[in-house]
This record gives structure tokens, sequence and C-alpha cells, in this order.
């Protein structure tokens, strides 16, 4: 059966995740945005917040603007993530790639029923509006592609109930998960860093290639930093699901990094 | 050539634009949403803003937030409309309409390139980041009612800078008479009125029926409301590029409104 449904897969498609850093550089932005509409297969754009929706949040009177997919979303948080992330930055960079271009389309979870999610379920803490994954509809991507259209990700799903926030990270996981039953997926995070470092302030010292025994190696003895872990875990659960590969490095070498002259490639063996 | 492509027409679409008063009425957007989700023909949603972007402008330290398509849209008020309009508003009526079993799907202008305007020009004053319409893509929402996909349009167009505020009565016409090229259009404008009135605050005066004659001579005798002069131009306006009917009515009796027992119909003749 893994054979009929590999040789099922004859396209490549790029999931590509850029962080809230990013979002907030122009220069980075606009050089990460032209390598993006560059890409000549097909695509999926999975962003994440900024600044924004922390400035928005305290305007609006947010003791603390909790984003952090750890911790509790209450309903006037959502609200900010709602119109910051899948409102102003979502619409802004679908302009952006139009401009460019690349025929974008903004996206959310509840968008077409792509993303169901179900609120986070925790024995002692009440996450609040925070949705984990159930299912992610690969049919309607599948039109999109069919018709040249490329989407771009808010994070931000939704249960029966109404939107739940999504750590971006998360999303893109699981959207190349779903999509390497499909496709050749790689998928690709992006961030304002070179990749996964070995000492963590120096760019010069990005690990060019990393298997999951190094990965365990590195994070046994601490080197791998506490940010970087999730980003990691998220990787070699997507390998172990079906994507052929992963990349981490600078959202403003894109090229480099899909061609494989930056960044840290994230491998089975 | 309009008896050939009149042939080809055999589907219904309905273009519905819904105002912001009653975004702001709970009960009244339930039985709109519930209306709405149970219509089995192809649909269109476009809905206006409400309360909410006054409030956020207000704490986003907007002195006056304008929105009125006659006034300047400044680049603050135009981040505003683009989170609550195109974020907040637009994706919390798709997980509505999913979760009443509708596959909407929330979108802009921008989106899949679907509505390009340019800036208003005008001799003297500069509105801003305001959009007037110079073309709908028809074949996007082709795609979508192929697939069983329910549009809902916030009022934010594009030109090849950036978004652009749009009035919604101006984008459900603009839709409408696009889509007539290929479907049998109605489109209908729902508020919270129970349609044209010969006194303003007497619901109980609704005119049934309006042609143009009519409404001109009523004009005159400055019996309609300023603020019905531009929704029933646009009316009219549809009529003339091919849009079979103009329904306007309350939005919490829109099954009534569609099966002609409530509301004023903007008629030919």
């Amino acid at each position: 059966m893994g054979f009929t449904s590999n040789t099922k897969k004859t396209k490549k498609v790029f999931v590509i995740k850029v962080g809230g850093n990013i979002i907030d550089d122009d220069a980075k932005l606009d050089s990460f945005l032209r390598d993006f509409a560059a890409i000549k297969e097909n695509k999926i754009l999975v962003h994440g917040g900024g600044k924004l929706a922390t400035s928005v949040g305290e305007a609006m009177g947010l003791k603390q603007l909790l984003i952090d997919g750890r911790r509790v979303t209450d309903a006037e948080t959502l609200k900010v993530i709602t119109m910051v992330y899948a409102g102003y930055i979502n619409k802004n960079l679908v302009a952006k790639l139009q401009s460019l271009g690349c025929n974008a389309i903004g996206l959310c979870g509840a968008d077409a029923n792509i993303i169901k999610a179900h609120k986070r379920i925790h024995p002692t803490i009440d996450y609040g509006y925070v949705g984990d994954i159930d299912h992610v509809d690969t049919g309607f991507f599948k039109i999109l592609f069919n018709n040249n259209v490329t989407p771009v990700f808010a994070p931000v799903t939704h249960d029966e109930n109404g939107l739940l926030n999504t750590n971006a990270d998360s999303i893109a996981k699981e959207i190349a998960s779903a999509m390497s039953q499909l496709y050749h997926v790689h998928l690709v995070y992006c961030f304002e860093k070179s990749g996964v470092l070995m000492e963590p302030e120096n760019d010069n010292s990005t690990i060019a290639q990393m298997n999951e025994a190094t990965y365990l190696e590195l994070k046994n003895k601490k080197i791998i930093s506490s940010g970087m872990i999730p980003k990691l875990d998220n990787s070699f659960d997507a390998l172990k699901s079906g994507v052929q590969k992963v990349l981490i490095g600078n959202a403003d070498k894109l090229h480099d990094l899909l061609t494989y002259h930056s960044g840290t490639a994230i491998v089975h063996e």
C-alpha cells in the first residue's frame, strides 16, 4: 500500500511557516515574500503574529496579551488574535503577495472548514480558547492548487462553538503531515535565525543537518535552546507522519534555505 | 447574443448584504444567519461593519473613526477596518455559519484577486484608502459554488499597492452585476428596517414594490430618506446591468423577504 500511494505522489508542495519577528521587520518580510512568490511549485504560507497584537491588546486594556499556546487565551485575547492575525496581518500579506504576482488567498481554519480543532483538554488547567488540531481537509487545498491559488494561513482554527487560537508551528506541521498523503511535502520553518544553532547567539554555529539521535543528545546536553524544542519536536513528528523534508532557517534567505545553501536540514537518519 | 447567454443561465444565485446594525444585535444576527444557512441555492454574503470598529478605533486613539465611504480613510482607519471587518467580524460570521452546517469561507477583495479596485479619483478631495471597484472575477465564485462553499465578503478591496476600504452596498451590487452574466442573480439588501418606507419611523409604511419612475417621484418629493438613496441607486444600477431582482428588507425576516412576504421589491417596471 505504501508503494501504491507513493507512486501517486508526483507533485511537490512547500508548507512554509514565517514567524512574528519577520512580520514586524519590513525589509526582511519583503525579501521573504519576494522569494516565496517566486517559488514555482505549489506552496502554503502559515504565519505567526507580531508586535501589533501586543499594542492593540494594550490599547484595548488587556493587562497581559496571552498569545503563547501554553497559556490561557480568554475571550478578549481571542478577539485581538482574530483581529490582528486573521485580519490585519493575513490580509496585508495577501495584498503584498498579489502585488508580487502570487495569487494568494487568506484563510483561517474555519474557512471552508479546513482545520477542525477542539479546546485543549488538560486535567487541571483550563487553557480557554486554545485549539488542538483534530483534522486538516486536504481537498480544498487541492482545489486551490488546481486553480493556481496560494493559501496564506492565520493561526486560528475552530470547533463547533467558534474560533480558537492555535500555535502557527503546529498548524504548519499538521497541514504538512496531511498534505504528505497526496504530495511530496517539504516543511520549512523560517525565522530570524540561521537555523538550529550550537551557540544560541552565534549564527555561524548553525548545524547543517540533524537527525533525531543528534537532537536527543544535544537536548540532553542542554545545547539546544528551550525555544527551539517545540519546533524540533514538530519537525521530527512531521518526518514520521510522511513529510519528506524539514528545513529550519533565515526567512530573509528563503531561496538559499530551499536550495540547501543555508539553514538546518532535519533528516530521518 | 442576449438570447444565447440567457439560455445558459440555469442556476440562481443570491447576493445578500447585511448591515452593521444587525452585526451588533446577537438575536437578529442569529435569526438572519439561520435563514441564510438554510438557503439551498448558491449564495454570497456581504457584510458591513458595526460598533466594534468604533470602539477599537477609539481605544487605539483615533479621534474620529472614518468609515463612511464618503469620507477620508487614513492609514490608521484602514488598519482598524481591516482588523475588525476582514478579521473579527468576517471570521466570526464564518465560524457561526460552519456551526449551522453552511460551509462558509471568509474573503476580501484581495483574496484570490477577486475584486480589483482603484483609489477614488476626485478633482479636489483625497479620499485616502477608499477603493472604487474596477473588476469582479466571477471564476473563483464558480469554483467555490461547484464545491458547495459559500463566500462571506468583508468590505475591503485592493489595488496594486495594498488594501482599500470599500462600501459594502457597492461590493454587493458589483458582485451581483458581474455574477448576473452567468447566473440568475437576486440581490438582497438586509438591515434593521422593513424595507423602503413612506414614513421613516413607521415599519407599517413599507412600499411593497418600486420601479424607477416611482423612486424618482418620491425622491423629488423628499419622501425617500437620504440614507436610502445610495442603496436605491445601487439597486436600479444592478437591475440595469442584468440582476434579475432586488429586494430590500428586514435581516431578521430573511425567509419572509426571499418569499415576498415582507420588504420592498425593486422592479424594472
